[in-house]
């Protein structure tokens, strides 16, 4: 039922802050034992079950909850607690896992209940994008930021608020749901219902949209579109240009609303993107955005790559653990 | 040099906690000193002279502001400090005033400085509508909210962030500019040199600005077009309904970003506004916001209505000298 970890890093006592993170993610769900300088030591990956699989898919995740726990050597008083990020509107006070369109069959489920039993451990559940603001704040270019955005654009596009210090959940666990603001009125349809959303004209998939309507090619995502632009494709190139001009559009209202200090972006379609993306949004941001909120938020790609996700979950367990 | 002021309280020692509150506007300044109730004990207006006369302007404020201790026949001891609120990014930790185009002449007059050495009371700055909503917190319907946002659609459109409890200045002081979120790609000019800003589409200006367009009239503001749409004006109704959905859209945008318990919504435009223009703005939140977003924070209009000004200068006093 469980599978050896991959441990990355030396056990022993010198380690003298440790959390577990979960990251629950629509095709897998992944462990991680890390230190609170963002170090991680081991790290195994599950598949996501969902519909009637669900409750397996628990019964999995915590028999290796306990082996990682067991087979790390290391007392489980050493370890704070376990943090959970998972997409949708997270009730952190509540401890279920939210209704999310990707995670069909585990609306509900007391996840909490379920870890704080078999482990003896606290545990902190997040939206996952939050979870990822508290990583850059912890262990990434957002360190010691009081005010920080952080951004993802990856299929979708989400985020998280680091506000005076501090995680903004809002009244409905919804702040910070920046892929939903409407810069287009009666625009393009998002996959969340609505029309004119962020998202719908500066994700992955808008930008695989824009060049299918451009180049009347077919293309699986952006990472394709990518490798066109760097091939020097034009119809790419502008489909690249065209979600960078709308993502300036929703950046610069977050910078005339919010002006933080600094604002992270992640996500794969930065990995992927030609260079020309990441210019065209800061100049549509300069565009339109306050000159004074421009000139005093710094606006900077994430650093921690892929490991932003399981940082984000550690993080919320020395967030909540502070003396 | 300083005129009767009006005092509208019974003053004693009864009156425990007391601050004066000075709000600098385009074409007046008002004093008033009151409680931390919100009561409002006195209150004087001065004109506002701007270039060359800002010199002899600051001596009239303190000449007026001495003269109102005095005559109060109050101890100044009892007196908490002074709050100053005036449009334009205020630096609240720099004590000078900002540049603004409402205010040509007093860009970096050190009034904290002035004041503070007129009186030998703690002086506190801010932008007015951040002073007002803080206002909206300590005395009228934002009373107890953590996060909460405080909307003026006048003449402009603005508003200030409480997040927290705390007002939320931003890295340029510019936080709250919300009028100045861009929601329609390369719309209309706004006054500040953008296009396609909130402030462009949903502010009294616009208002008048649609009417002009679509009826051919001449109107001076929108306290005409709001006679005008009493009177059955078919254009007039017309206008309102345009500027209440677009001011929906920004209203949406705060609500998925902040998400926040309530949002106040003052300003001369709601007094004149026919009831189509709450309306309209409340259908097109609800149409461009996450659902979770809308259902969890309420929209409510001003209850403090001409005094929110005042009651912001002096919320910033008893704010800031919590024990």
């Amino acid at each position: 039922m469980t599978a050896p970890f991959i441990f990355q890093g030396k056990m022993g006592p010198h380690l003298k802050k440790l959390a577990i993170g979960i990251d629950i993610g629509g095709t897998k769900i992944s462990l991680v034992l890390g230190t609170d300088k963002g170090k991680i030591l081991a790290r195994r990956e599950i598949l996501t079950r969902t519909g009637n699989g669900t409750r397996a898919c628990v019964k999995e995740l915590i028999a290796n909850l306990r082996a990682l726990i067991l087979r790390s050597g290391i007392s489980p008083k050493k370890i704070l607690g376990i943090g959970v990020g998972c997409p949708g509107a997270v009730n952190s006070k509540k401890g279920t896992l939210p209704r999310s369109p990707n995670l069909p069959g585990w609306a509900g489920v007391p996840l909490r209940r379920f870890l704080q039993t078999a482990t003896g451990l606290p545990v902190f559940l997040a939206n996952d994008a939050n979870a990822a603001a508290l990583g850059e704040q912890q262990f990434g270019l957002g360190k010691g930021c009081e005010n920080l955005i952080y951004m993802t654009v990856s299929t979708g596009v989400g985020g998280g608020l680091i506000v005076k210090g501090q995680l903004l959940e809002g009244a409905g666990s919804v702040a910070g749901e920046i892929g939903h603001i409407s810069i287009v009125p009666e625009g393009k349809k998002c996959a969340c219902g609505k029309r004119g959303c962020l998202e719908a004209y500066a994700s992955g998939t808008a930008i695989a949209g824009f060049y299918r309507e451009k180049s009347c090619k077919k293309v699986r995502g952006a990472k394709e579109v990518g490798i066109a632009a760097r091939e020097g494709d034009k119809f790419a190139i502008e489909s690249y240009q065209k979600a960078g001009y709308y993502l300036g559009i929703g950046l610069a209202n977050l910078l005339n609303i919010l002006n933080p200090e600094k604002v992270v972006i992640g996500g794969g379609v930065l990995k992927s993107a030609p260079k020309i993306f990441w210019k065209t949004m800061i100049t549509s941001t300069r565009q339109h955005a306050w000159s004074e909120a421009f000139s005093t938020t710094r606006i900077v790609p994430s650093k921690l790559k892929g490991q932003v996700g399981a940082l984000g979950t550690l993080a919320l367990v020395f967030n909540n653990s502070r003396p």
